[in-house]
């Protein structure tokens, strides 16, 4: 099916999202790990509008973004399809995606950088508001796939790992257990799946990096007020 | 294929987008107006975590947001394809239309509402900055899907009238003719297809929509200065 590479970053969760759909699909790639403080020529060549991984590069063909790199996965490899084959289910997975990278990844990581007492309380207050509609899709089911991983899961699959690097961070708690039952025993369901357990960053390193990364942008907000 | 219904509201771009695929695809619908100021029960029941327009219920089944309801309509009905066939030309079109969403739409609107010299300046040259990507990406066809209108006309189609509206509405100038030559013949390439030309609101009303609109955004955030 041609030669594929993938232009990413360890510690980027949208990168992790396409390793584990091509490790589903059984797709052997090139991993290009990228420097994202200092942007080689081929992440700029293949990714001109936004300069971001993931990019994933299939004979010589770029396709930049996540979500669309996982359609294009699946409709490229057909094997363990990822998303259902229900229209309507497949709009489900959809929407839902988008909710998870607009509402509940935005909304977590804007509590992990917020600093002050009220600014925090409220940016807490809206993340869990997020992950509260997300918990009620997920409740009584073993995946959002059902029985075994699709596209909302992989999309999702952040959450055990990044989520509690967030709280970490943040000194705070986004999805406490007894709030959220039906998540976190949703959490141990993903990270339980091999191929997800073993295309992780190790939790010390993503740590070091959030630490570093929120330093950053509190000192830029800082320096503006 | 079922009772098809579209919650909408005659001044969103992207109701009219679901409008035209319906009209593409030949299906009959209910059209329910929302009043976006006193939002109806309906809206709320069949939309509850975004509460926004547009909303298509099939068989009383109910997909919001309006990428996703055009990937759903594409796939229930399939005359008349909006998306091509070739996964890489799908993924090219999804980037896109992500794009035009996310960063030329978020960029005119922002122009047109920003107030001060400097502020508005630098607005513009971004929202200019975006549109210059699609303008490269149009250079030399006569629709984005080619010989005839699909999906990323669809997504793009707002900007023959709103972004006219917004120029209005902003007192600027954001699409120069002579600076965007081909996103004007495909401009009026699309302002020729009779769905589309018949499926749009009265330039007058939108511009008083638009008026409206941003003095009550401008009090807004004076008020928080």
């Amino acid at each position: 099916m041609g030669e594929v590479k993938l232009i990413g970053s360890r510690m980027s969760l949208f990168c992790s999202r396409i390793e584990w759909a091509l490790k589903i699909k059984g797709v052997s790639y090139d991993y290009l790990e990228e420097d994202l403080r200092n942007k080689s020529p081929t992440l700029v060549k293949y990714n001109p509008v936004h300069k971001k991984v993931p990019v994933l590069i299939h004979e010589d063909k770029p396709i930049a973004e996540s979500l669309v790199i996982l359609e294009y996965i699946d409709e490229i490899w057909k094997d363990n399809p990822l998303l259902p084959q229900d229209p309507y289910d497949r709009a489900f997975a959809r929407f839902w995606a988008k909710f998870v990278d607009e509402k509940v990844l935005f909304g977590s990581f804007e509590a992990c950088k917020a600093q002050s007492g009220e600014e925090k309380e409220k940016a807490i207050e809206s993340a869990q508001e997020s992950l509260a509609f997300l918990e009620k899709q997920i409740e009584g089911k073993k995946f959002f796939g059902g029985e075994r991983i699709g596209y909302l899961d992989l999309v999702t699959g952040w959450i055990p790992l990044w989520l509690g690097v967030m709280e970490e961070v943040g000194e705070m708690k986004l999805l406490p257990a007894e709030k959220f039952p039906f998540l976190h025993k949703w959490s141990i369901n993903i990270i339980d799946v091999p191929l997800i357990r073993e295309s992780i960053p190790s939790r010390d390193s993503l740590v070091n990096y959030f630490h570093a990364s929120i330093s950053y942008l509190r000192s830029l907000e800082d320096s503006k007020a």
